[in-house]
């Protein structure tokens, strides 16, 4: 059976035909409208354009904001906010008709599916993917399926508190994981470094202009790559808390395999080595059990298509958990 | 379908018939003999003493150690050192006969089971046990299924690092929840809050003779029913740190129900009610999400044996997940 | 003998002449010049329209920066980067002339001599001033005299690390006591509290228009007093803070007072209150023990003026500490 | 002037005449009785063998104990509890006569005055002694004066809380600097290494017999020097606790040395050598100001003698501070 998949994203839409094993046919991309209408539009245009190339009985969607437990409805997205208790899937099967069934999934969630059916996760039974972004993503395998919660909450991993009154976080609570293990805190710890060792910085805070307002991820990774020491101590600290995270995780879940994907993580071992380290000192029980797996992420930007279009594969299955 | 259910408990045996609505019939109890072998000869009386009274298939075994992903092995059990990689399932197999099947199960899980099939967690498909006793142990139901994880080790939540760098956790590690979401973080928040205000906790120290060593549990609940004023700040510490690690939990599982119990969760109101408050203050995005129930435990001691029977029923499905 | 205080503000320069009970005459203010040279002849004018006025025989000046130890010399300055390595006392005596000597003292230590002298913490012999204003300073008199360090750099109480891993500060290190008891803390107590609990902010969230950027420190005091219970939660967070700093100053100097000023710090009881409170429960051997007055600081604005012109009074017997 | 220093310890008194430079003449030394009047009769003892040997006009006494701001009475010993509220001062001149003065000093502070005076810390101007023993004390010089606060209770350094929540304290707080960088915590800290990686703890585990009760300060010292990497380990972590204590230390006076005593202490660069590197890390404004001293206490255990018979000399001039 065929489905499609498509990766609704702030920026753009992709999508494309997927068959059982992964593979992508007749991708499309187009940029992501502004209104609600239009990106329904948009993607019945996507599923009109790839129609006569393969027989498709389901649309999967990613889509970036909290989904409803029906997997049919957009309970809220922060950068969208027509999408309060939108029923999304209600709107893109009466566009595009033909019978077919539309289900939508949490983008977060789809990317972990994909990785764990297609990518990096593949084999395992229990598998937790953390994107480490501007923010922290989480999706979690348990048991081979997706886990969603009791009210499709599941996987919000970046709001695990780890450093109780700590850095205040954008949620509302001090501490939160997405402030010590994304992208963020990647900057803040290089700006905190810097600005106590300065003249090790040098790469670092030219890139910046010496304006911690100007400073991002792409400038610690290059500077750590010339070997500023504060922009490799950066790393090693956000690796530090990645650890810690998974430790943690493993507290609770036990997987076989964690996979790290998103922007920051593809710098590879600069992150993911101290993150190895740290994880395997806060494991309780360390030396008396078996370890996970801690991989990079393998589909890159494409895990939230075919995750999504794996998820409706087996769509006349689907329940409401 | 019936099943015999078996606790395997540090002071006694205790077993009997289930049915599969959790009713037990011809239930046994024994001491806990110190040998392994004898353990094994007192399971296999009570199934023989039970076997007359209904057509028995299958044993559940639930046991107070890390039981491996086959279900039949004990890894490791910390008070019965006999129990390394010990084949307990094979072993009483052997001994009992008549090809009836065994399996094991950790005591946590299984009496985690059993609130989730036939005490307060009924009908509801994503739960977490959180037993408050000497420690913090877990069970974890997901999508209807019991959560073992990747290695058997998933649940051990009393292991999340709450605090870093806080107070140490026999484990090794620092911070960890079981040092203040348990009974040992109750007495140790009571002795604190009494050294600090000796005139306002008379009762407690005068039933612990003024020595930390002999302060106990039950203690500070019968001063804090008598009014000491520190008494009660111990309790509503405790329910402080549940609640937070509650609100943990809601991150990564998003359940529609905590199951509380232990024997520090016996007091009820008095743990609960700090503990929800604290819970709504520490989750995330609270105002804007459906809250989880937060409940009492009710099968009571008997959850092991009915959990452990009701795994036992579908023995003949189970795979190593 | 009579001296002049003066008091080089970011926005004014004041001063005027001062008896040795503190009473200010012939006040004269000024707006700051940008220049360094301006500067100093905006002082020359104030000592010249001040001299027919009395028997000037020095000249104290409190200064925003860091001081050397002679007394003379501003280090660094982070609003004025001409005063690098400064030496302010030459400048103003050359223009100065008439025999008088000067004597330059960082701000916070001179406004914490003028409340040690004149105002809330007149007759102790040990007191501590701690200034909440967007920061927080400090000023220390143990044994009757100001505690400069061996460096200049006493005081500096706003670096103390009250949490490990907490809050980014300024300075580069994490978890400042700067981040916890300041003005720029309770907008982010505030604000945190607001966004779990939009509608028991609607006075605060109005005031700042939903705009963190725009939410001020008064904005919180006046929605605190207009009945908001976030605003109120977020003074009472901001005083159990600061009275776990005073609880960690009493274990290292056990002052006879503590002084508060600052802008923050005039709303009184609202702040004073729960720090007095906090400050009971964390003082080590609270029981025990004698307490310090918390006072609210009294000289207000012209601290700074008296403080100067005192420490400049016994000049002659002035000494490198 | 000649003086007698006395320092009542635990196990053992010790006293003897000393001169201006900090020698020691006369030095005599008894086991401490259990009984009040007895220890006054040994001191007493101690003065009658020594008074041919000089002219000796005043005694010093060392005590562990609180002491009162009048220098002569023993507010609380937490080992001696006949000393509560007692005229240890009346007592001694009562029964030496000759007109003799006596003061009583805080044990810590008479070494630490010692250290100023005639030890590592000779030539400064301000200057902290730290004392890691089983505890944490403290010992603070500003100005060229001891500081005793306004209650007597100034230095009581080791209940600083550096951890909100951390490891609980025999004082009833939680997170105090005594449980970070004292022996115990060194304990603490191996036996958690070595929990987690017994493989790597061979000496220690064997020196104390695989008991976390037996396990001592001493074993750890031992294990590090045989290669131990735990032990090693434990070492480094209670250096980094002890600069970031010194760093908050710093941020409040800004000495121009830290003098380190104490029996862990005597292990010399396998402490100060990592915590002399997480001082720099943890100072504020480490790159822009000037450093203190982190030296080796030199007078050892004759620190209290020699520094109780100094502050004894200039008794005539003594005034309540």
């Amino acid at each position: 059976m065929e489905t499609l998949g498509i990766d609704i994203g702030g920026t753009k839409i992709a999508g494309g035909i997927c068959d059982e094993k992964g593979n992508i046919r007749c991708l499309q991309r187009v940029p992501t409208p502004e209104d609600a209408a239009d990106i329904n539009a948009a993607v019945a245009d996507i599923y009109r354009r790839c129609k006569g190339e393969g027989d498709i009985r389901a649309i999967g969607i990613s889509a970036a904001g909290n989904i409803a437990s029906d997997r049919r409805t957009v309970s809220f997205a922060a950068n969208l906010p027509a999408w309060h208790q939108y029923p999304l899937a209600d709107a893109i099967e009466d566009l595009v008709g033909d019978g077919v069934k539309v289900i939508v999934e949490n983008d977060a969630n789809a990317a972990g599916w994909g990785e764990y059916r297609f990518g990096a996760g593949r084999g395992t039974h229990n598998m937790v993917m953390i994107t480490v972004g501007t923010g922290v993503g989480g999706a979690i395998i348990v048991n081979d399926r997706l886990v969603r919660g009791g009210f499709g909450m599941a996987g919000e991993i970046g709001h695990i508190v780890m450093v109780p009154d700590g850095e205040a976080c954008g949620c509302g609570l001090f501490g939160c994981a997405e402030q010590y293990a994304s992208g963020s805190a990647l900057e803040r710890f290089a700006w905190s470094a810097a600005r106590r060792q300065p003249n090790q910085s040098e790469h670092l805070l030219e890139a910046c202009e010496y304006d911690r307002s100007k400073l991002i991820g792409p400038m610690v990774r290059d500077a750590a790559q010339q070997g500023d020491p504060t922009a490799n101590e950066a790393f090693n600290l956000l690796g530090e808390w990645l650890g810690r995270l998974m430790a943690n995780l493993s507290a609770v879940l036990d997987p076989e395999a964690f996979v790290i994907g998103g922007g920051v993580a593809e710098v590879g071992g600069m992150l993911l080595d101290p993150a190895r380290a740290a994880f395997s000192r806060y494991l309780q029980a360390s030396m008396y059990r078996q370890h996970p797996s801690i991989l990079e992420a393998r589909a890159g930007g494409k895990a939230g298509i075919i995750g999504a279009a794996d998820l409706a594969r087996d769509i006349d299955l689907a329940r409401v958990d």
